[in-house]
This record gives structure tokens, sequence and C-alpha cells, in this order.
């Protein structure tokens, strides 16, 4: 099986491709034997060369995804004539810093890089988007190339050039806009990616059809197991929709002054929690998860969506094995915690609800008693799910 | 006197004014009484007031401008119902580092400013430049107005949107490209500006004249004794022009691939003055001067320009008291030095050289004996005019 999606991305400063494949076993491997023949196989390389610029390369990647993808590339664009360096971040959120952006700095400068240089992204977001930060900064701008290697990246993070870092106080509170040249998503990557953060992608798959399309709420329950058998087709599939989704939208509103604060469906409840728990604890899309289901039953309980559609939707959480209730959290720092959100504007909380599975508005006009319900527990209204 | 020019400046994302005003007294003062009188009428806030987005302002400078202008813009703007925060750098080139961009997210993150907030600059081009990077990455870009009390950063980091810090190899290696919504540039503060720094600020005036227009280096050489009386008016008119200059080349080409390379005249020559010195040493404008004296020299040993050309130019830097030597740098460290600038391409040096007073243009096409000669030193040449 080898398969291509390309999708192209407009965005103001220049269109760019997304490629899609699958072009390897894309099931987790058992054996390492098995392992280690199909990522020598596995050429990440060949589609990214048309899109660097100049002769010097940084791949920037972990110490996770280093034992894995890191030689394979590095060995590949050598070949093809490029001055290929690498720069290995510890891995883990907690490392989203300034530290990390300064090893990038300093890997760049120590190898006398010029401004036509490449930086290319080989990880999760938390890669991509110290990468995609560093290449926005560095000269005040630099080629940049994104090889996602989760699910959560291939989804979210690579198409809509947000890139940065975390500052103390709050998440991604650093960073600029910076568009990719070309991402490049190969679903073999998952046989390598950890169950926890594949479900954790998942999150975000789950959001798209709440926030957009019902049609592909259907498609994902109906999909389920083959998505979860890891069927390399249908994650192309799965995932060229959800970067569709989230191209209209970016597309749309580069700035995020409008339709873009839809992708934050589950994302301040999420924030939350991630703060709350310190970040790492909880992945992102485990936040999101349980950040969607308060969302979602504080829609219900604004009546707009029935009980119905939160069970149908927790179901599908469920089934992606993420978790649907958030920890215990007092809801005053809860409400203070989301006061120091970035997505507040003129102190006032900004929530994204649905009208509809499938259709989401942003509104700060809602009964603070019942945000105060929900910040309290969900578990009333999951129960009752039991009862009926 | 109370005059106001108005510049407009287009760019990509927005365009923006430039008020250049000289509503009180330019002339340095002597006296204590006479300075504190001048500065408690100034009004750095009004033109400015239009330009404020949101109701949270972060005003950036440092410890030599605070005392001066900082009481009053604030007090100015906290009347005009503003949360006016200030964050006080301390004054120099050496602090133009990461650690004073921390410095200023962490006020913006204690203060919890939200996404509508608007940082100022008061100060010189470090701060303008600092100011504006921290403004481009808090929160992916907030709202950013320019208030620069120098002459340097009234007439050349003041248009054009370059913002950054320098990393230990390298000067203005990290930042990015961001436009202020406003400049304000009030010929008032030369009143407290050291003639040092005057004169620094004259070498890029000089520069515009070079590249640009032959007419204005007669404009500067007829009204040299009312530039350095500090004559309002002729101050405004000279600060206007060079600041139309820029615009223009700017907007021509917002991303320096082309035509704004000729902003670098004396630039590559000046970063090998700066860096071999250390930051500080030399001032930006004194580096340039003397690095303008050395490329007016290699134009002229390349002959594209007359003797007399180059004395004509060395006769009006000396006269705004700016040197017109380089210290003594060994050939071998100052290409090196060359080699790790970053407005090299592919290795190759590429030079900003005069075919005639008025008319730069690039070249990477010229004989690297003649560099060699400019390097080891200009003083045969500086010394031929004493022989004619």
């Amino acid at each position: 099986m080898n398969t291509q999606h390309t999708l192209t991305v407009h965005t103001q400063s220049h269109d760019y491709p997304i490629f899609i494949t699958a072009s390897g076993d894309c099931r987790a491997f058992t054996e390492q034997s098995a392992q280690d023949n199909a990522l020598a196989a596995l050429d990440l390389a060949t589609p990214i060369v048309p899109y660097i610029k100049g002769r010097q390369v940084l791949i920037v990647t972990n110490d996770l995804i280093a034992p894995l993808y890191l030689k394979g590339l590095q060995e590949r664009l050598a070949q093809a004539g490029f001055d290929v360096r690498a720069c290995v971040l510890p891995d883990g959120e907690q490392f989203k810093n300034q530290d990390s952006i300064n090893a990038i700095y300093d890997a760049l400068m120590q190898a006398h890089f010029a401004r036509d240089c490449t930086l290319v992204a080989l990880g999760g977001g938390v890669i991509g988007d110290m990468t995609g930060f560093a290449a926005a900064s560095f000269m005040r701008g630099v080629n940049f190339i994104q090889v996602p290697t989760t699910l959560l990246a291939q989804v979210d993070s690579s198409v809509g050039g947000k890139t940065g870092i975390n500052h103390a106080l709050g998440k991604n509170m650093i960073g600029a806009f910076w568009q990719p040249v070309a991402v490049l998503a190969d679903m073999a990557t998952f046989a390598t990616l950890p169950p926890r953060e594949f479900a954790a992608g998942m999150a975000e798959v789950i959001k798209y059809a709440l926030i957009m399309d019902a049609e592909f709420l259907a498609w994902l329950e109906n999909h389920a197991d083959k998505i979860l058998a890891k069927d390399g087709e249908t994650l192309a599939q799965m995932v060229h929709r959800c970067c569709d989704y989230k191209a209209q939208i970016v597309a749309a509103d580069e700035r995020e002054s409008g339709k873009r604060a839809l992708l934050n469906f589950g994302h301040t409840f999420g924030h939350v929690i991630e703060t709350h728990q310190g970040y790492g604890a909880w992945l992102h899309g485990e936040a999101v998860a349980a950040g969607m289901v308060q969302a979602l039953v504080m829609s219900y309980k604004l009546g707009l969506i029935s009980l119905d559609d939160v069970r149908r939707v927790v179901a599908l959480i469920e089934r992606f094995e993420l978790p649907v209730q958030p920890p215990k959290i007092a809801v005053d720092e809860a409400l203070s915690l989301m006061g120091h959100d970035k997505k507040v504007q003129q102190g006032k909380i900004r929530l994204v609800l649905l009208r509809a599975l499938g259709d989401a508005f942003v509104t700060a006009d809602f009964d603070m008693a019942i945000l105060n319900e929900v910040l309290t527990s969900v578990s009333d209204v999951l129960s009752e799910k039991n009862d009926v």
C-alpha cells in the first residue's frame, strides 16, 4: 500500500502542500526487528526535498523521536547533497520554553547558518511549535518544513501557522504566526506512536466533527474499528479531512479574530485542566477530551443540544479511550485560571459552545451560574445516561 | 514653535503614520531648571492616544530615558484613562538580549495583559528593536507604538519593521518583521540627547544622502550649522526626508531581498568594527561612519567614484564629529567576522558600493585583493587629500 493525498493550504504569505501518505505499515510493532526494518525502509526525505531552500538544513527533534527517525532522514538528506545538522531537545511540554529555543538558535549560529537555510521539525506538536517559532525569529524568518510524527500534530499544529512556546505563567504566550513551506504527514509514523498519544490525537479529530460537520461524526463512528486497527488508507482519509477542515477555517481567518476561535472548542476548559495538573500530567488531547465534554454539558444545560447528543459524543470519546471527566478542581481556581487564559478579551470569559453537533459558536453571553455548575462537576449529566 | 510633519508608511500589513514634531526647545540644556521645565511641558501622549488599542499599555524604556520622559508620558496616558505599566531595562546594546525580552514578557504576564494591549517603545533603537520583538512575539503579536528619543532611532529603526535582539555569536540574529501602528518623533527629545549620540544618528542621515540623493548631500552641507545648532524646523525637515527615503525603500521591498539591502551601506564594514570592539565600545552610528568611509574608499579604488567624492563626504562626516577610520583589525579577523555576517549569502561577501554619490548598488563581484587593501587601511587614500 502506498497512498498519497495532497492538500494545498492557502495563507496570506504563500500556499503550501500537505502530503498525507501511508508509505509503510501503520500498525504498532511488537517485534523490534519488524520495527527496525520498517524504519529503515521509511523515506521521509524525498517528498520534502523540493521544498528545501539553500543547502543548510537543521532537523529539530526530541530524544524520543531521534532514535526512531532522525538517522534515516538525516542520511537521506545528506545523500541528496544537503549540509544536514540535528538539534535533539528533551521530550515533553515542560521543555517547550525559551531554553529550548535558545538551544536551536545556538545550533544555527554555531554551524554558521545563513538566511537561506531550512529548519525541519521532526516530531509532535511541541517540536513543531518550537521549530516554527525558531524559524520565525532566526534572522527574522527562515524556511520551515514540518514532518509531524503524532496524530495530534498532523491534524492540529501542522495547519495554521501558529508557533510558539510557553511562559512560566501561561501556555503558548510567546510565539508568532509563521507558515511552513510544506508538511509531510506519514501514517507509518503511527507504528511507533504510544497508544495514549494516538488517543490524544483522536480528541482533536472528534473536535473537528463537533464544530464543523456532523456527517464526519457519523464517519468516525462507522470507521472506529479501522481507525483503531491503524488501517493506513482510513487514517490518511481521516487526517486529510481534518487538515481540510482546519485549512478552511485558517484560510478564512488567519489571525484568529473570528472563525478560528471555534478551534478552541474544549480548549478553554482543557487549559484549566492542563495548567492545574501541571504541564505533562495530562496530555493536551486528554485535557481537550474532558474539556469538550464540559463544553457539551454546558451546551446541554443551556438548552442548545440534547442529552442524546451529549451521550453520543461521550460514547465516541470513550471508544478511543479518552477521559470524559476532568480532575477535581475548585471552581474559584478554575475561574481564576480561565481569567489568565489568552482567549479572554477585556476580562470576560468567552466560550465555544455548540448549537448542534457540527455547529459551534463563540459567546461571552451566558449564565455564570451554569458555568459554575459545569466547573463543579459534569457527573450529574453523565450519570443521567444510565438513568434513561 | 510648534511644527508637525506627518508621513504615512505603507507596509504589507497596514499603513501607519510617523508624526515628526518640534513641540519644544530642541537645544541641549545646560541648566537643570530649564530642562525640568521643558520636560514637564513636553506632551508625548496626545499624538499617540488615538493609536492605543484596548486599555492596557506597557511603556518599555531604559534607566537613562526613564528619569527624563517616563513620568510625563505615564501620567498623561493614565489621565487619558489607560492602565499604564512600565518596564525599565538597563541601558545599552549589551542588554539587547533574551534576558531583556524575558523581562518584558514577565511584566506583561504579571499584569495579566491581554491580546488587545499596546506596547510603547520609549527610547533609542535598542529599546525600539526589543519592544518591537516583544510585541511581535507576545501572544503571537500585539499592538506597538514607537516614541524614538534618539536621532538614530528616528531616522532608522522607526521605519521598516525590523525588530530583534542580539545573539552571543551575532548582532540582530533573533527577531521578526513587525510594524508599529504609529511613530512619534519629537525633536524636543534631542535637548537631552548626548552630543555623541546625536552625531551617531547623523551617520545614518548622511547614509541616506549617499545611497539615495546627492541633492540631499548638498542640503546637509548647506544646513550643517542649523543642524548643529539644533534648529527644530531644520531637524524636522531632515528627519522627515530620511524617514521618507527609508519608507520608499521599505515599501518597495518589505523583506530585504533587493533594494532594502542598500540600507546596509557602510554596515558590513561597520559590523566588523562593532563586533571586534565589543558591543557598546563604538556606537552603531560611529561604526557606520567609519564603515561608510571604507565603502567609499573601496568604491574609489574600484574606479567607481572620484577622490573628490571621497574627500567631500569625509569632510561632512568630520563636520559632525564622527570617526572616519576604523580601529586596527587584522584582515583575516575582519574577513572572518564578515563571514559570520547575516548579510552573506552562500558564503560570498556582498557589499553595498557607490556608482556615484546618491547611487548605490549591491555586489559580490569584486577583486578580493581590493577588499583586503581596504580592510588593511584606508589612511593611504584619506591622506592623499592632503597631498593634492
